[in-house]
C-alpha cells in the first residue's frame, strides 16, 4: 500500500477508535460533568457535515470513519444529557 | 464558493473550534477525571498523523485545522495529566 494512503488510513482509524475508550469510561463512571456540552454539540455537527461531505465526494473511508465517530459522539452526548 | 467546498470547510471549522469551549471549561474547572487518557492519546496521535498527511498531500486546510486541533488536544492532555 502507498505510504501516504497508509498514514491517512491510520490517522482516520486512530481518531475514530479513540472515542471507544471514552464511551466505555463514561458508561462505567456515569459522570459527564467535565465535558463541555458545546464541545459535544459542535463536534457532532461537524462530524455529521464530514459524513455529508463524504457522500458528496463518494469517499467510503470518510463516510465510514465519520459515521462510526458520529454514533460514538451521539452516545456520549446522550450520556452527557442523562447524567449531568 | 462551491457548496461542497463550503460543507467541507464548515465541517473542518466546527470539529476544530469544538475543542475551544472544552479547553476553557477544563481550564476553569481543573477537573479531568471524566476524560479517558487513552482517548486523548489516541486522538492526539491520529490528529498528528492527519497533519503529516496534510503536509504530504500539500493541503493547507488539512494542515491548519489539524495543527490547531492538535494544540488544543495537547493542552487538554497536559491538564488531564496535571489535574488527575
Amino acid at each position: 500500500m502507498d505510504t501516504i494512503v497508509l498514514v491517512g488510513s491510520l490517522a482516520g482509524t486512530l481518531t475514530t477508535i479513540s472515542f471507544i475508550p471514552q464511551v466505555i469510561r463514561t458508561w462505567k463512571l456515569k459522570e459527564t460533568k467535565d465535558f463541555s456540552l458545546a464541545m459535544l454539540l459542535l463536534f457532532a455537527t461537524g462530524i455529521l457535515l464530514w459524513t455529508v461531505y463524504g457522500f458528496w465526494i463518494d469517499s467510503l473511508p470518510i463516510i465510514a470513519a465519520n459515521m462510526i465517530t458520529f454514533c460514538l459522539i451521539l452516545f456520549l452526548l446522550w450520556m452527557k444529557i442523562k447524567y449531568q
